[in-house]
């Protein structure tokens, strides 16, 4: 990537409910990979039709995650996940995810996916998955 | 019964940790559900191990639950969830949970379970589970 | 209201995540509670700026809830959460709240709310949520 | 540590239920958050009443923790999680927690913990917290 660009991942926007929070006041640690499950299924989601079709009897798994918590986030605030690939190899995805409220960075995520098939072992990611990273990659390039 | 009778439910403790309250401080309202389903659990398991071979490939759902909350409950309180059954009829269980702290009377709730086989179909109750349920009240009548 | 009326509440999309199901297959029994204060909250914010100034101070709190569930709900799918106004008298609030998937219903949910102040006592509702609710059954029996 | 130790953590026991579980029949992923958290208030419960004084008005916070996932758990399954501590220094411990079953290593994880004021400043580990790790180190060493 050229110098001074600015990240572009997929975006979701997330409001804090009641469920969310603790007794603390503040959104309660572990709702932040609820979060960024959710955020993560639109992210498939918004790779088209194609893409989910190729995705039918596979699964992803979350075989590792490290979670910086910066910044609390409190009860009806509106947060924004954004969602950024960094690898794509074999089975495996690597992802970037943060939590932001009005740009500001509360959380961030390195989340390590694992493709499964029905049967529960590692499979190649699909190859339309493949082109609409490749795609996604390089309109990030080019943004 | 007779009159000054306790009722004697089956008694299960529960602990209120930060994931169960919200940012009001108490414990969030859909979470006396997570309880109540722990207790019923443990209240299955209780009956003994032929109740839980005859229930092997039937499942339990939830068909209807009314909820009075009367007090709430706080960060670190140990709580108890008593639960009673109240009728045993074909495939339906009609049952009361009430959870208390230091005996106060917290939140209370009917529960209709109904009895499903694998197929999703009711199925009546195992004559294993009914006999228990016999023994139980009568122990109950008689404490 | 008259005969053949659509009632026509405040409508609030909820999709299903992998958060909301359990083992069955389904999603958590508990969790329509989480649906239906989401959907809550955005009914009230709904209501508009003057409404959410008034109700500064205040808080609704869960008295007493009855649920019928009457179908399951699954992963991926995109529900529906329609909250109705059934009566508004003193500090209570009692509402209808259904849960719909393709029109179909899945959830009835009847839910009496106190509106308290700081201080944990009942509080009349303010009169800026009471002119709201006017209009709003006004419109709809004229819908 | 002597070669051939074992390690002898803090050990706390939790049941899977039904509120932990997701559509894909296994814990859902931040629900082992949940399980570590129970554990570390029981952890910081057991160093014994002293410690409970010296902790009023602090505060516990997760800053960052990295969460392996290796097998994974199913309903009904009993599992223990498991938490040592690797380091405690001015404000901020940092532990492992590890989540078994039958002996089994299910998630690994590493928890960094900022103790904060009711300012939510940083503030110092009290003196009978450090003493309790004292011992408990101690414990561990010779165990």
């Amino acid at each position: 990537m050229t110098a001074g660009m600015e990240k572009a991942g997929h975006r979701f926007p997330v409001r804090v409910y009641y469920e969310d929070t603790d007794a603390a006041g503040i959104v309660y640690y572990a709702n932040y990979l609820k979060y960024a499950e959710r955020a993560r299924t639109e992210w498939l989601r918004a790779a088209g039709a194609g893409v989910g079709a190729a995705l039918k009897g596979l699964i992803f798994v979350v075989r590792h995650c490290a979670i910086d918590y910066l910044q609390p986030a409190h009860l009806d605030e509106l947060l924004e996940v954004e969602t950024s690939l960094l690898a794509a190899a074999g089975a495996v995805l690597d992802l970037e995810q943060v939590v932001r409220r009005d740009g500001a960075l509360l959380v961030r995520m390195q989340v390590k996916l694992a493709c499964l098939n029905e049967a529960g072992r590692p499979a190649r990611l699909p190859a339309a998955l493949r082109a609409a990273f490749e795609t996604h990659l390089q309109s990030q390039e080019c943004a």
